[in-house]
């Protein structure tokens, strides 16, 4: 299959989704829908919406019915990185290239499209009129999925032990802990949720866990990766910017070489959980290469 | 009835319920869950949750049938308290006597907290093993009531206009815009929800929300008023911080004697919408008297 061609055509489809759902820039409070808009549409690769359709797909779902959560999950992607930004967090000035959301907006309107975007999402899963033919039941699965992965015991709570780790040495154990929350969490929960909107049962929702676990680590230490083999173009931030901070990565851990290696041996775990589909997977598939090959 | 025995005895469920639902100190990350409790536990009322349970009763509901939904609510007002005593935004170092979430914790905790805080509502309102016999249909009404009132068009919308307002002459449409979202969203939107949890139909909905819209409006006129009036001890912040910050108030756009009667006059609307509804309703009348006449 043709991986660039499914996902510049999925990409579109979650472009256009977003514009449609989000509340329009005229819409009062018009400063704040523009702020939300503002980090929406600052040119993000939508993964994890990506990887909800496939998810979808992979058991035979309609890819139409995803696009409600896999706009959600994007909106609460996006508000983790307005919030990440803010200098009582990161304190960082660009983010792909763009001045970050409260350089533009302000702080306090930073922290509030944060907020927005988050329960906004939470409004587009449960609205009724676009709910399409998913089951109520299913419905409040998906919910349940994404916040707890968003939650404090998954996204939030992997931000939080990564802010606390800074500059100090921290084990092994910790720095999965960190990977497998801050940004495995919300993958693993795409790939759930595209499932259940697709209507698998708990086999194929286990092997979509078992693909999702591994691709999102995969994806974090590839990352760790390339902020330090790669170059700021590709990755639309500074080279060596988690080192400067003092922040814990694989690379710095393992070595380059190791985290390389975990990162191919991660890859080819979540192709192996994909091994009960058939050729409706291959977008899963090809994801797992596009994720770690970009660097290792 | 008596309304003080009333608030106190499900003030004091509530209170357990919370207890019960929110990770406790020791789940890791344990200092995020401890953020997220000390604002939790800060000695608020429980206006909202009340209210729920009390709309729940008015229309015949099972009570106990409300208290998850109504410990979500309570999250995702105390989430909105942390967030707005934030430097970034009203800069308070005290709420009800005590350190604000920032000064204990740090401002990046805060910030955290209040984003776990907001997530576990959410978690809590779709978990299935907190759903008791609430039908998934009904689940996801409530999911996208409470949402869409605390989102960018509820009570995130009426914080940035406030803030936008500060310091500025506004006229009347724009502090009725603020004041019903700001404060009102989230209690008309307790209200809806213990309505529907408890089986409303569509008439008894609509004066449930008259009620609602009134009451809502109402507390938030006798509180500008109490800031005005007020003591230190009762609103556990400083008298007079609304005018030396420069926030529109009722009392500062039409004076005292026409705000005061303009939470009078809400409160006997709101009186007057449960005409519908036999003596299952003396709560809510008893909680718009309360709400006024502490202050009017």
């Amino acid at each position: 299959m043709d991986l660039n061609a499914y996902l510049k055509h999925h990409l579109a489809r979650v472009e256009r989704a977003l514009d449609h759902y989000l509340p329009d820039e005229e819409t009062l409070p018009a400063s704040l829908h523009k702020a939300m808009r503002y980090s929406v549409f600052a040119g993000g690769k939508r993964l994890r919406p990506v990887l909800m359709i496939a998810a979808c797909e992979t058991v035979g779902g309609d890819t139409a019915s995803v696009l409600p959560a896999a706009c959600a999950m994007e909106m609460i992607h996006t508000y983790s990185l307005i919030h990440d930004d803010l200098p009582a967090m990161d304190d960082d000035d660009f983010r792909r290239g763009r001045p970050t959301n409260h350089k533009v907006f302000g702080d306090a309107a930073a922290i509030l499209a944060g907020d927005a975007l988050l329960t906004e999402a939470f409004i587009l899963l449960s609205n009724p009129n676009f709910a399409g033919s998913i089951p109520p039941q299913i419905r409040c699965q998906v919910i349940h999925t994404l916040a707890r992965c968003a939650g404090s015991q998954g996204m939030v709570g992997g931000q939080v032990v990564d802010m606390e780790s800074e500059g100090k040495e921290i084990n092994f154990p910790t720095l999965e802990y960190i990977h497998t929350r801050k940004t495995g969490a919300l993958m693993l929960a795409a790939i759930q949720a595209g499932g259940l909107i697709g209507g698998a049962g708990d086999e194929a929702l286990a092997s979509l866990t078992r693909y999702g676990e591994a691709a999102g680590l995969a994806f974090q230490i590839a990352d760790d990766v390339l902020d330090v083999v790669g170059d700021q173009q590709v990755l639309g931030k500074n080279v060596g910017s988690d080192q400067a901070r003092g922040k814990a990565t694989y690379p710095a851990l393992l070595g380059l070489d190791a985290a390389r290696s975990r990162a191919l041996e991660l890859r080819d775990l979540a192709i192996e959980a994909l091994d009960p589909f058939g050729d409706q997977a291959d977008p899963l598939r090809g994801i797992a290469h596009y994720i770690v090959d970009r660097t290792c």
